[in-house]
């Protein structure tokens, strides 16, 4: 592991350092963060290291990913201590874009997958995957990477990043890294320094929403529809917000059935929002 | 000059080898097509292997190109003859990779551009150039080239492409080779194998017509609607044909002024369908 990091603004000087690490045989692995950095994205980057020789961390606030309406502006953006976590957990090149680098006035393009994103997030965020593919295409071309990580905790992301690999034919493995939760069940998120107190202690009735879920399929159950309602019944008694959305669905289709297929791996997820916060979390669960 | 050509048709393979190449250091140009190749094509490998250790030239008739209604099934497939002209031009990969393996059914994601895709034959052929940008990414992908060559005869198709390049940071330097002509003018093209004799013999108006605009230019002229009108009384005067567009643009933005600026590079371009033919041609002018 090295100790010392490289920070790189310019997409152009990114590009060429990674081409020249590749043309010297190293290989290269990339995570894509927007920053606020917490222990979910540094396990990513832990993860990242131990597949790579070169460890390349973006952190660009996408503003393409964010509906009309959302928190692009208030995003958090604690850049110093970005930098040293970065670097704590084995960042080798920290690429920092600004967002006239990345979308000069002239830019034009976008990447766009059908089906997986009209559902769950892309449902309730219009556009908001279309920002993703596209970004991400660009990081990649950027970083040259062998392999890129994501985190489990945007599992619908993990299946549209996967779909545009494979379709657009990108050569870069996907991995994808565990959620890391608070130590009472709450899926660590740059979201949740939002969250009032009140809103902080009743937050992990989500992650208990989703424990009720993988407990009934354990017994059983096998009804979408008896599932989401435990899981609603749940929420609506210990939380005061509003439910965007409550799935079980296929794992890699996003598809909701009436039934869950046995040997079917299924994603039980959930959205919902308290105050001006806005949370997601989900569990894989194979039947 | 290798005088020996492989011949690949996986894209796993193409992508494995494309690799492999790049890391021994071989610079790689790639000149995408859909077969029936013509002198103009062939003029395109022999200015890609000025420029690279290996030409690879990919032949794949792309479907989603095509819009509804037009010459997909029909289009001419002279296999023995690409593979007997693309080794004498230089080609040293042929890749040749089947529909199914580009477009398998879970195929979901595209790459568009938007603006420069939506006026002449964006205007006249809906959905094209997305499945230009969409195929070209993939092929991009698949033979990780430094170097990519394309036609000046599809002047449209070249600006969207090198809008693409810029916008999604593909590491992929663009040339472009001049159009090559028949000795009467008519630019050379897979479709002239369309025409009848009558129409052939016809068609060198097209390209006359712009040279009449050029001549216009040259003389001073600079109002868009009486260049325009001198190339439609030619060409009607010569050839029974429909006039799908003429038109008189900037070069880079493809937008039509009332007035050609001082120091503008223009793009006079045209598309007339004639019988079961549509045939385009241009002409890049500094004014």
């Amino acid at each position: 592991m090295m100790s010392g990091l490289t920070l790189i603004r310019d997409p152009l000087e990114m590009q060429r350092k990674a081409e020249s690490l590749r043309a010297s045989g190293r290989r290269i692995c990339v995570v894509p963060t927007m920053g606020a950095l917490h222990e979910g994205h540094l396990s990513l980057i832990r993860i990242g290291r131990t597949h790579a020789d070169t460890l390349i961390t973006t952190i660009f606030v996408n503003p393409t990913q964010f509906a009309e309406g959302e928190d692009f502006e208030r995003y958090p953006r604690p850049l110093t201590q970005d930098v040293a976590h970065a670097r704590e957990a084995g960042t080798d090149i920290l690429f920092l874009p600004e967002r006239d680098a990345i979308y000069p006035p002239s830019f034009a393009t976008s990447v766009a997958v059908e089906g997986l994103t009209e559902v769950l997030e892309g449902k309730s965020r219009p556009g908001h995957f279309r920002g993703v593919t596209t970004i991400v295409t660009k990081l990649f071309h950027l970083t040259k990477p062998h392999f890129a990580v994501f985190g489990q905790k945007d599992a619908q992301q993990v299946a549209v990043i996967r779909r545009m690999v494979a379709d657009l034919n990108f050569d870069v493995e996907i991995i994808v890294g565990p959620t890391v939760r608070e130590t009472d069940g709450l899926a660590m998120s740059s979201r949740n320094a939002y969250l009032s107190p009140g809103e902080r202690r009743a937050a992990p009735a989500l992650f208990q929403s989703l424990k009720r879920a993988e407990t009934l399929i354990a017994a059983g159950e096998r009804s979408h529809d008896a599932i989401v309602r435990e899981m609603q019944r749940h929420i609506e008694q210990n939380l005061a917000g509003i439910i965007d959305y409550l799935s079980v669905a296929d794992c890699e289709t996003l598809r909701e059935t009436a039934e869950i297929a046995p040997g079917q791996s299924v994603l039980v997820s959930l959205a919902v929002r308290f105050g001006r916060t806005r949370l997601i979390d989900n569990t894989l669960i194979r039947v």
